[in-house]
């Protein structure tokens, strides 16, 4: 059935999962999008005949305390209640949870289930190195919520990243327990030829349903999808119009229109985003200082096959050091270094990693002489297995003659929730509160004592005096 | 050959027509690029391997003497000089020529030989009612001149406009001799779904070259071309990404590398594109106060299956009358009066007249009881013959008693061009001037006469003192 003709074949409903209130506006919006946005069309939403919101983790949970001064774990219980038919999806990062480094498996695992607890129906899992055992504890302790655990495969090109390397990864998902895999491609580097063959190498050797996830960087982002479902994709991750496109998702509306009276109609009415698309205009119109993200396309995603916020850190990096016109060298250097690694996918953490050491191979003028801690740590296996093996040339220059650690790195952290426990004891208001601290010590314990204060303050009737005084915002 | 796979199976190279230096900036850019801004980059353009360039007709001919004091004869000749292996082509309004009415027959003549002769390899013909007679005798013209004829179809949704019926019309453009046939999409009403089916139609009824061409304004356009492609459409317009998207046309770097390595591929290199979007991102620059065009996508589009321009000039109309509360019932009034009118496709200048009948239907109170001369010179023929016959009743109401014409509507407009002669003669400094003068009688004689003087003084060295004096700017 690859056919789009529509008119005989068995229907194929294409199902939708909103991003709007999670990578949408973590893509174009610096991730500042407000509780009260999504909630007062929440509702509304639950109506349309979605299949989910990707509406937590990623950014947010960070952004949600430092910069709104919210409760994320009260945002996810906010929507909750209102969002009653649709399922609540997050994007977790593997054992990097919702953060920027590895933390301890009883961290991983009380956080599992504590979002399992307060509503989440999917949890998307990742690891930036497609190392599945830096995504094994989260996985298994979805599992045991009883959630749906969709294992993401993130997509790059290399010469290790072949067809069969991807679909032999979705087949270890699925032994590993995975209900549905994501082609999770945070660049847009996914062509519509690309995304055909994958899907159908990664349906043909696991019986898994398949969801795409792609940003329209490159200008790709619609027909890759396109493809994706010609080929039986069965859930594409979009944007509602004006919170699409650029460095977010493909538009909701594009796609529902397109596959309208065909055998793959999402079963979603143009008529009934109306009201959706509007409230998100006002939004949008409200941040407009926050709007970052490129509208167009980002020729350089193409060309280079390095995603938009790494070419752009690039620019600024040589910027400061007056060097910009070494731009196509550092631009040269980075395949050079990328193949040195192993091949990582790039994407945080490890698109900054390459990239700064490609600018220091450069500036330096000699290659490998100057190298960053987080580039040794790479070497010496912290962040888990590069998909290629690095040269041993480059590793001897990194580490000399230190060994790197071969085991899952979760696996020599010490439990961490005990002691952050006790950090936090003093302000803890509900148990989710020891999570928020153990993840972002600094940032959690200012938002804490400031929640404190406020419910404090409500229940003795001095708003004023207290928040002015102690704990200004 | 349907599958895009493109491991197997015959090579089919997709042709990419550039529209940047025609449709893209008329449609983001209020159609105000300058000869200067094309030429500088122009010769690079030339290597890239692109089937064509539109770079002539539509609004351009009348806009390049009216705001930008430029003779559009010259920007041809100039560009011709300088494209020397790619196809140069443009648009041409039926019997409106490049304006906004009917011309006379031998004005169209003269200009289709002109336009030949000064260097333009493909013609694009169309007519608003995709009425062949309307385009009768600029074809038999561009077939004269040797050039190519590109029939066109403006495509639209209605319940005459069927399949059937797109092939029928496809197969009588070929009798009249096309070269080609464009599929129109002014509006970007084309889903996926409607492309393939409609190029598949086509290529069965009629064994010619299909060209698509469309707007991204309801964000489908990318996806139609993937879909037509697959129909086996041979040709597509795209435009230089700085200049792409929004009212314009998909990218052209996206629709490139998502082609890459598949039995279509363009066998366009990325890496050469990049100069060409840098040159264009600097003219965008430029002129950002002139960028009009929306970004991202027009939803109305989707769901009132109107053109986004003749949205927002409803929603102006009702502005100024205050009464912007009846836009919803305006909305419903507009398929109504279409289906009375005979379903004609909505673009210039059938949308303007639907849209204020619509609005002057709702606003009166009582339908069709006010009616402009417009709507009237419609029902008596004399745009052409609408797709399906009028509604008699409104008929009546409109033209009462009074008989429609059924010629050829441009057999009855009296030679033009010995007039026209006249009225310029003493400005004249080329023969292509009588043209212009004859299609914007206005426009054109201030312009001739600024550039008759400035001609002048270059002659006899005074050009300060008589640009200043004679014929201000
Ligand atoms: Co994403
Ligand atoms: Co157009």
């Amino acid at each position: 059935g690859e056919s789009i003709k529509g008119q005989k074949g068995e229907k194929k409903k294409v199902l939708v999962t909103e991003t709007v209130l999670r990578d949408a506006h973590q893509s174009l919006m610096a991730t500042r999008m407000r509780t009260e946005d999504m909630l007062s069309v929440a509702a509304k939403m639950d109506e349309i005949g979605y299949y989910s919101f990707e509406m937590w983790g990623g950014a947010t949970f960070d952004a949600a305390m430092r910069f709104l001064n919210e409760d994320p774990w009260e945002r996810l219980r906010a929507l909750r209640r209102v969002v009653k038919k649709t399922k609540l999806q997050m994007l977790l990062r593997g054992q990097n949870i919702v953060g920027y480094k590895h933390y301890p498996d009883d961290v991983v695992r009380e956080f599992v289930k504590r979002a399992v607890g307060n509503g989440l129906d999917i949890i998307r899992v990742f690891d930036a190195l497609n190392d599945l055992r830096n995504m094994e504890v989260a996985a298994d302790q979805v599992k045991k919520e009883g959630a749906h655990l969709q294992l993401s495969i993130c997509y790059t090109i290399s010469p290790v990243h072949t067809l069969e390397s991807f679909a032999q990864l979705a087949l270890e998902m699925k032994e590993m327990g995975a209900d549905s895999i994501c082609i999770k491609d945070m660049a847009g580097l996914l062509s519509p030829v690309a995304a055909y063959r994958l899907v159908k190498a990664i349906k043909e050797k696991c019986d898994l349903p398949v969801q795409v996830h792609t940003h329209y960087t490159s200008g790709m982002g619609s027909m890759a999808y396109l493809a994706a479902i010609l080929a039986g994709a069965d859930v594409v991750d979009c944007a509602i119009s004006p919170f699409s496109m650029g460095t977010s998702q493909p538009p909701t509306e594009s796609l529902v229109a397109s596959l309208k009276d065909s055998i793959y109609d999402t079963g979603i009415e143009l008529q009934d985003l109306v009201p959706i698309a509007n409230h998100f205009k006002e939004v949008r119109k409200k941040n407009e200082d926050l709007i970052v993200g490129l509208t167009g396309v980002d020729i350089n995603v193409l060309i280079y096959q390095i995603p938009g916020g790494m070419y752009s850190n690039l620019v600024s990096q040589l910027k400061e050091q007056n060097a910009l016109d070494k731009l196509d060298s550092v631009l040269k250097e980075v395949p050079k270094v990328r193949q040195e690694m192993g091949y990582p996918p790039l994407v945080t953490p490890t698109s900054q990693i390459v990239g700064t050491q490609a600018t220091l191979n450069v500036l330096v003028g000699k290659r490998w002489h100057m190298v960053p801690n987080e580039v040794k740590m790479y070497f010496l296996g912290y962040y888990g297995k590069p998909p290629a093996p690095v040269d041993p040339e480059v590793a001897k220059k990194v580490i000399g003659e230190e060994k790197p650690i071969t085991c899952r790195p979760g696996e020599i952290l010490p439990p961490g929730l005990e002691e952050a426990r006790k950090a936090v004891e003093p302000w803890i208001l509900q148990p989710e509160d020891v999570l928020s601290y153990a993840l972002f010590p600094n940032v959690a314990k200012d938002f804490l004592m400031r929640k404190f204060a406020r419910t404090l303050k409500r229940d003795v009737g001095f708003e004023d005096v207290i928040e002015g005084v102690a704990y200004p915002v």
